[in-house]
């Protein structure tokens, strides 16, 4: 048996998260075999480029960054994502191939055909069964932040909103695969609307 | 004016970085304006990239390696090596693109056309104008060294006739740009032979 491979994406502050965790847990409550994953991470080699990548003192190039997550991309895949899937579990990952199509395609202008092409390398051609991305006004997310900033996060205001329209293009380009979650006031009605898409596929 | 781009590349022990650093040093005593850079590294990024590619204690699968290479790449390309050509300079590196052609393509597998077309986004295109590829013996030249291993150095004596082999290939797909240079046991008459090569591209 396949397993499905469900990944949540969205700006700053939407509350992927908290809301991937959740779904994880009802999962798990639900006797499913589920792992969980935050990208970039996941493994030790993900998670030391995660440190590089988020850390406000670095200079990073777009197209360094791009290769960066690709890379971190790559291990996790490799050594988790598709061992899991092939041994037919349920793999939920907060981020995915699309966060680097939204963030450094659509937001910092690298060919978004050559974001695909290098993804496909990456992953080995893996892609997600069903991908939520949680939207939320870009300001309301970033005001969301108590500590101080990562280095993807103090970017400006506009480029956070280029990275939510490219999250609505890509929705939009797939309909079947990406489901747009409005993010509600209440914690629990947005999880309520994830299960309810998520049960839907079952 | 355009600057003229040199690499060095090799396998270990072969000499690499002693015969770059002279070369670099004797056209600036020629009054050249040069800069000297080893890859990865050249800048913060790249070398903080090095330091985890190289770790022996670090599980990186063989795609995760090249795209950690790009990555370094991209980012002195970026800051320093497209600057300085485009200043008129030379610059003189210790290792580019061949080396993970034959590393990583030649010597791991990864698809050759795919390490060309990452290599070409990262680097934007540029290509070095000439490239010494310092041929040695394999066993000749593990056997140089005297510290302990990094983690590309430990790979087996097989593996490193691969990418020795796959630098003779490209050698000799490119004669015009990479010259073969044997390593001799005198390091002088190494260098002489190296300088001939680059004073008849003056």
């Amino acid at each position: 048996m396949k397993g499905k491979f469900i990944t949540f994406e969205g700006s700053e502050g939407c509350g992927k998260s908290t809301q991937s965790e959740l779904l994880y847990r009802y999962l798990k409550s639900k006797k499913f075999s589920v792992i969980y994953l935050r990208e970039p991470g996941g493994v030790k080699l993900s998670e030391q480029i995660r440190k590089i990548l988020l850390d406000p003192q670095n200079k990073i190039s777009p197209k360094a960054e791009t290769l960066l997550y690709m890379a971190a991309r790559a291990e996790v895949v490799r050594e988790i994502i598709q061992p899991a899937l092939k041994a037919g579990k349920i793999v939920v990952c907060d981020r995915f191939l699309d966060s680097t199509l939204a963030y450094q395609g659509y937001g910092l202008g690298i060919d978004i055909k050559m974001i695909k092409l290098i993804g496909n390398f990456a992953t080995g051609g893996i892609k997600p069964d069903l991908t939520i991305f949680l939207d939320l006004a870009v300001e309301k997310g970033l005001a969301h932040r108590n500590r101080s900033k990562d280095r993807i996060e103090q970017r400006s205001l506009n480029y956070h909103a280029l990275v939510r329209r490219g999250y609505l293009k890509l929705a939009d380009l797939e309909p079947g695969r990406i489901k747009i979650v409005k993010v509600e006031n209440d914690l629990n009605s947005t999880q309520e609307n994830i299960r309810e898409i998520v049960n839907a596929r079952k």
